[in-house]
C-alpha cells in the first residue's frame, strides 16, 4: 500500500507548491513578504508591499489613543516597513491605512472581529503571551449551541466550553456564565477574550478547577453573531427589550444548560461574570435572583451618577443589597481599569457596597475600556471560583 | 424589579449609541457607508470611502480569470462604487485594490478565510444562497474537538458536527468523514464549505437523513489551523509524512468518534468524501480499507497521467479496486468541474472504473476547481448517504 500513498502524496504536494499554496501571496503582490515579524525582545517588524501607494500608517492595540498611528517608510521597491519598540507579552491587534483606506494585513492570516471590525493579530510571547495562546496542554471543546427561548421568542446560540476531560468521565461541573459588552455577541469572549486558551492554561497548571463556560449573545434583538442569525423580521421596540435578556438567561439559558450537560446544580457552583453590558447584566440578574448564584464578577461596570441615573430607585438596590448579602455568596468580585471611561461609576459602587457593609473583593488594572483588561479580570477571577 | 432592569439598560444604550458601536465605522473614516448593498435582482453595490486613492478596484469570486477586477469610480466626495450586474444566488467573497494593496471591505463585518488569504463575504439571496444561509430551522451543534493522535504523535483538532436533536434523545446516527483540501485546513468546510448550513437546512427539509459531520485537518504536519497550533518543531520530514494522515484517519480518528459520539459503527453508517487533496485522501483510505466505509466521495480528483505517476502501481491499484468492488459498496460518487484543471485525472479514473466495471456515479458541473463546486457537491452528496 506504500505506493499508493506516495503517489497521492507527491501529487498533492506539487499541487501545493506550485498552485494553490502561492496564489495567497503571489496575486497580491505580497510574495515573500512576512508581517508581523515578532521579534525575541518584544519589537516588531510590519511590512506591506504597496508599490501604487502615497502614504501607509499603522494603527495598533498598543498604542495610546483614539485613531493614533505611526507612519511607516518606503524603499525603492515600494515595501513599506516599521519595526516598532518593544512592548510587552501580550495579544495585539493592529491595520494599516493606506491612502486613508483601514486594511488589513495581507501577509498575516490571523484576524479578529470586534463587533463589526476586523483586525490583523498576533501575539508577543511571554507570560501574557502563553495564557493566550494555544498550548501543548490538554483543550478543552468549544460548541456553537442553538437552544430555545420562549423568553425571547427566537432559537438563539451561544457558544459552551467544557474543560478536557468533560467528554471521558461522568464527573459533574460547575458553570460560569460569562457576558460580553456593548457592540459584541456570542463570539467575543471566544476571540477577543481568548477564554478557551485561557482556561486551558489556567486548568492545566491546576491554578483553576476544570468548569463548563457559558458564552451567550447578550443583545436580546438577535438570534447569533451578525451572518449566523436567520434573517427575521427586526423587533419594532427595542426599547421593550430592556431586561428580556437577563429574564432570559435564569429562564431559558441555565435550564438549557442543566439540562444537557453534566453540571451541578446548587448555587455554590453557578458563577456569572460580565464585562461593560454585560457587567450591568450580570448586576440587574444578580440583583434580582439572590443566592442563585454563589460567584459574581463585575468587569468595568459601576453605578452610574447624576442624569444617568434615570429613574433609578435607590432605597430598593439597598434592599436588593441586604438580600444579596443574606443570600450566600462566596465571592463578589469587581474589576476596573483607572483608565476606564466608567471608574467614577465603579468608585460609586464600592462606595454604595461599602456604605451597605456589602463585601466585595476589588481588582484595579492600569488600563482602560478594553481587552486586554477583560482578558486579566477572567484569568485573575477564574482562579477563585468554586473554591 | 422593572426598574433596575431599565436603569442598566437605558445607560447601555446610550453608551451603545454614543460610543462603542460607531467606533467601527467613524475612526476609519466609513461613517455612513453601507457595503455591500445585494439588490433584489442580484445586482450588487460596492461602496468605499478613499479620499486620498488615486484607483481603487473591486476583485470578486464570481469574476472570470485569475486576477480579474473591476474599476471603481470615485465621486467628489472621495466615495468609490461600482454596482456589477444581477449575478445569480450564490455565496461570494470580494476584496478592493486600494492603490494596489489588497483590502477587505472595512463597511462589512463579514469575513472568511481561505488558508492564509481573508476576504470579504456576502450571500446573494435565492435557492443556493438560501442552502448556505443561517435559517430559521433546527440547528446543529458545531464542536471544536481536540485528540489524541498516536499515529501523528500530537494532539489534533476538529471540528464535528452533531445534528438537530442530538443533545435531546438516545438515537445513534451515521457519521460522513469530510475532508478538505491542499492549502486548508479543518476549518475549511465549516466556513468556505458552509457544511453546517447545509446540513441543518437538507436536514429541516427531509432530502438528508441527520448524521455526524467529522472535518478533520489533512496536513498531516499540523496540528490544528494556524494561530490554534501550539508551537512545536517544525516535522523535519515533511515527506516522511507521506500516508500519515490516511493512517490517522483510520487508527486515531474513528476510533476516537465512535467512542465518544453516539454512533452506528458499521460500514453501511460510514461515509467518507473530500475534495481535491481530500479526495485524494479519500482514495487512499477507501483503497487501503474495502469495506470500511459504504459510501464515498471524490470530488475535483482524479488518476494522474504521464509523468505525475511516479512509481504509480496499475496492477496493485486494479487489486483494490477488485477488493472495493466486492466489499458491499453502497455508493461511489465522483464530482468535478468542466473548468477543472484536473479535469483529465477525473476522465482517467473513469475510464479506469469503467475498464474495470467499477460502479461509480459522476456528476459534472460546469465550474472549475472553487468552493462553489463543492459546496454543490456536499449539497448533492448528502442526500444520498445512508438511505
Amino acid at each position: 500500500m506504500k505506493r499508493n500513498h506516495n503517489l497521492f502524496f507527491r501529487f498533492l504536494i506539487l499541487v501545493a507548491l506550485t498552485g494553490i499554496m502561492s496564489v495567497a501571496s503571489a496575486q497580491f503582490g505580497q510574495r515573500g513578504v512576512v508581517s508581523p515579524v515578532v521579534h525575541d525582545d518584544g519589537s516588531v517588524t510590519f511590512q506591506l508591499l504597496a508599490r501604487q501607494a502615497d502614504k501607509v500608517s499603522l494603527s495598533g492595540s498598543w498604542m495610546q489613543g483614539w485613531g493614533a498611528s505611526l507612519e511607516m517608510s518606503r524603499n525603492d521597491t515600494g515595501l513599506w516597513s516599521l519595526t516598532i519598540d518593544p512592548i510587552p507579552s501580550e495579544m495585539y491587534t493592529y491595520t494599516y491605512q493606506v491612502d486613508g483606506v483601514r486594511t488589513l494585513d495581507p501577509a498575516n492570516g490571523l484576524t479578529v472581529r470586534d463587533g463589526v471590525r476586523n483586525e490583523s493579530m498576533f501575539i508577543v510571547k511571554g507570560q501574557r503571551g502563553e495564557l493566550y495562546s494555544s498550548n501543548d496542554v490538554p483543550h478543552g471543546t468549544l460548541s456553537k449551541v442553538w437552544y430555545s427561548s420562549p423568553v425571547l421568542k427566537m432559537n438563539r446560540r451561544m457558544y459552551v466550553y467544557t474543560p478536557p476531560g468533560y467528554a471521558e468521565g461522568n464527573q459533574k461541573y460547575p458553570v460560569l456564565y460569562l457576558l460580553h459588552g456593548a457592540g459584541g455577541d456570542e463570539d467575543a469572549w471566544t476571540t477577543l477574550g481568548r477564554t478557551p486558551y485561557i482556561l486551558d492554561n489556567l486548568i492545566a497548571s491546576g491554578k483553576t478547577l476544570p468548569m463548563i463556560v457559558v458564552m451567550t449573545n447578550g443583545n436580546a434583538w438577535a438570534a447569533a453573531a451578525p451572518g449566523d442569525a436567520p434573517a427575521m423580521a427586526a423587533p419594532a421596540d427595542r426599547m421593550g427589550l430592556a431586561g428580556k435578556f437577563e429574564e432570559s438567561l435564569v429562564k431559558d439559558v441555565i435550564p438549557f444548560i442543566e439540562k444537557n450537560y453534566r453540571v451541578q446544580t446548587d448555587p455554590n457552583h453557578r458563577a456569572i461574570a460580565g464585562l461593560s453590558m454585560g457587567g450591568g447584566h450580570t448586576m440587574t440578574i444578580t440583583n434580582n435572583n439572590p443566592g442563585m448564584f454563589s460567584y459574581v464578577g463585575v468587569m468595568s461596570m459601576g453605578l452610574m451618577t447624576g442624569n444617568r441615573m434615570g429613574n433609578y430607585d435607590a432605597e430598593k438596590h439597598k434592599e436588593q443589597i441586604a438580600a444579596l448579602k443574606s443570600s450566600g455568596l462566596k465571592l463578589y468580585w469587581i474589576g476596573c481599569g483607572k483608565q476606564d471611561f466608567l471608574y467614577e461609576g465603579v468608585v460609586n459602587l464600592r462606595k454604595l457596597y461599602d456604605e451597605q457593609q456589602f463585601k466585595y473583593e476589588y481588582f484595579e488594572s492600569e488600563g482602560g475600556h478594553t481587552w486586554p483588561e477583560w482578558r486579566i479580570y477572567l484569568s485573575e477571577l477564574a482562579p477563585k471560583l468554586f473554591k
